[in-house]
């Protein structure tokens, strides 16, 4: 075989706009998750995958599958996608890169004349990001089956939208549990993503080669004291829950840190006040908690840690104290036989290639639940994500399609 | 003289028909500025006013004037008032009783048959809290000329909006600075209050007389950093604004408690963070601080040392720094000689009362800088303000109509 020709001047063009799809200016990015825009985007890509061929279905979480049939209809298809959800103020290339890039190979291996006997189906995953129910990779762990209807019962969005109230609102219909996948529904998943990171460009290699995906925890805390107006209250009648805040803050910095491991992350990227009014004292505060790494145990211990940080600052202040781990997932290991289809198809494109792990969470944590799966990795300047200038250049963004399709190609034999 | 015979029912079923009209459920009041909860709160005032008998007009900034002409229309009248704007979630006292228990003072004394020489007039004040535009008594400073063009021009609410939109949208027009008033426009000012402290309530006083109002400032802090994806940046890496703001909030704290006086109190009231995200690292970061103390300089010495920390923290966390001080007034002193109507007026009424400064905000800070002013404070249940079970009873607040009453009677002639 031969890598097949893939035009990267059509790819460029549609990221180009579909980034104009947002809520905030170019390039920044923001698309959440049933918003008017994240609709006007859905109902563009949709246009794109049926223009490409695709038989295009939506399922009842709202994750949009393109379907090219292939020789044996029958036979369980080999998938690809990712996201084209956005945080507030992010890039244009974080998730877009896997759908449109998945839609351009497709488009390349159609172009060249490959006939595959399994189905090939490209999915645009719901919410990737946790950004409206603060609960991310809801397409992915719906078809996963990685969360029970309770935990789905109970999410609710910052206007206290449940999820069912939302997908009704986006015209999205039918029990979510249908959507659930079993085991053997796909022959394999492969997500062509951004690195996030800055491996790959220090390293001058184009293809990263993912062989494992860093497990992500997340945990809620929540300190309420008696609040009270900013001027009357003495500082020793004070139950102030941002005090205690300000010490969980430090001490998910500092236990990060000294995890003994650079693999350790842990981030406070969430936190709220009520009210939030300059002469107040605060009476609620919730921090939302992001600490993951390549070793779940290590992970584990630093999140005790922390957890045991916010008691003793919320002792300290007098102030209650609540917390609810919103998720601690396992790690995902990749399938040594969508590694081996995916480096035989860098080598057969001339293109160098390195295996690394994701400390960045994806679909494919949760597809690797259910099928084989492993990721390609393409460069990101800087290492610069979640940002309007991520950025990832035509050329990288063409090489990584050129190894998706090879890889696809192989998978669906 | 005797005191005036007051209606106390009224009053309270009037205090809990204006709760009712409010963004959030009751007990809970929300109104701010120019929102149309605020703008049918206004409407409803003034249509008590007119029942009233009050000749009603609204000037440039908002602020809402009802008059009782007295015998000389050309002497300088003799005004009260507070404001009926409400921080999110806070209770239905704070300001409602200055602005309801002054109509309720001049319902009575017209009731008795009283007739003023000079005019009195009640002022309902635009914007006391800072909510919108991050700058509190609004409608004060404007009559007092404590604020100038400028500074005006440069108020941006949250999403971005100017105070003339804001104004115009409200269908408040006119020059803002033809609404400010001159030293003798007005023969005097008294506030009736809620305490919003403990004082009253602890010492069993059904009167405060205030004699001087805090110094209060606020600083902003904006801190700003790097940001990235919460998994793919190393914490080797990172430059948290959000790190460096738990340690202004330290700072806050820590310097507050020991200037020395019970009387300094420091607050972190609105913590902002962008982008809000669980997986990302935030890039800015916005604290407002509010400082006060009785004392100016010791204040300013807490300002200096919270600034410093601010700058030692962002260096720390290698974030860039900005602040800027929102307002920075000096104290107030309250007039003797209307210390003096107060106390006769509780002593006419059988009152028992006491001297007191407060250590809250009000616009009895300006309306000081161009007549002689003072206050009349009442008990707050358990010292509670800004917050929905925030309470005065029926009786507490008629008491304070009284006073409010006897005074206003004798300043008038």
């Amino acid at each position: 075989m031969s890598a097949v020709p893939v035009d990267g001047a059509r790819l460029d063009a549609e990221i180009e706009e579909l980034a104009r799809i947002s809520d905030t200016p170019y390039p920044s990015v923001t698309r959440v998750l049933f918003t008017d825009t994240d609709l006007r985007a859905r109902a563009w890509l949709t246009d794109r995958m049926r223009d490409a061929g695709l038989e295009v279905r939506v399922d009842a979480i709202g994750n949009v599958i393109g379907r090219w049939e292939g020789t044996d209809p029958a036979a369980a298809p080999v998938a690809t996608g990712s996201h084209i959800d956005a945080i507030p103020d992010a890039g244009r290339f974080d998730g877009v890169v896997g759908v449109l890039g998945g839609l351009e190979a497709i488009r390349a291996l159609m172009a060249a004349g490959v006939r595959p006997v399994r189905s090939v189906e490209l999915i645009m995953f719901t919410a990737e990001e946790p950004t409206r129910f603060a609960f991310g990779c809801l397409g992915s762990r719906v078809l996963a089956g990685v969360v029970d209807d309770a935990r789905l019962g109970r999410l609710r969005d910052a206007d206290g939208l449940t999820l069912d109230e939302a997908r009704a609102a986006a015209g999205v219909g039918g029990d979510v549990a249908a959507a659930r996948l079993a085991p053997g529904d796909y022959a394999a998943f492969v997500e062509l993503h951004i690195e996030q990171g800055p491996l790959l460009e220090a390293a001058g290699v184009p293809i990263g080669v993912v062989t494992a995906i860093a497990a992500p925890a997340t945990l809620r805390v929540e300190l309420s004291g008696a609040g009270g107006h900013a001027g009357a209250v003495l500082m020793r009648d004070r139950h102030d829950p941002l005090v205690a805040a300000a010490d969980v803050i430090r001490a998910v910095d500092r236990e990060a840190r000294g995890s003994g491991a650079e693999d350790t992350v842990g981030t406070v990227g969430l936190l709220t006040l009520e009210p939030a009014a300059v002469n107040s004292i605060p009476r609620h505060v919730r921090l939302d908690i992001d600490i993951r790494d390549t070793d779940e145990a290590r992970r584990d211990a630093v999140l005790e840690r922390v957890r045991a940080a916010a008691r003793d600052a919320a002792a300290a202040q007098g102030v209650t104290h609540r917390e609810e781990i919103l998720n601690a997932d396992g790690p995902a290991t990749s399938e040594p036989a969508v590694l081996a289809a995916i480096e035989e198809a860098c080598a057969e494109a001339g293109l160098p290639a390195m295996r690394m792990v994701s400390r960045a969470y994806h679909d494919c944590v949760f597809m690797a639940r259910i099928c084989p799966a492993a990721m390609v990795f393409i460069p990101s300047r800087d290492g610069i994500s979640h940002r309007p200038d991520e950025y990832s250049s035509p050329q990288e963004i063409a090489d990584g399609v050129r190894v998706l399709a090879g890889a696809l190609r192989r998978l669906a034999g």
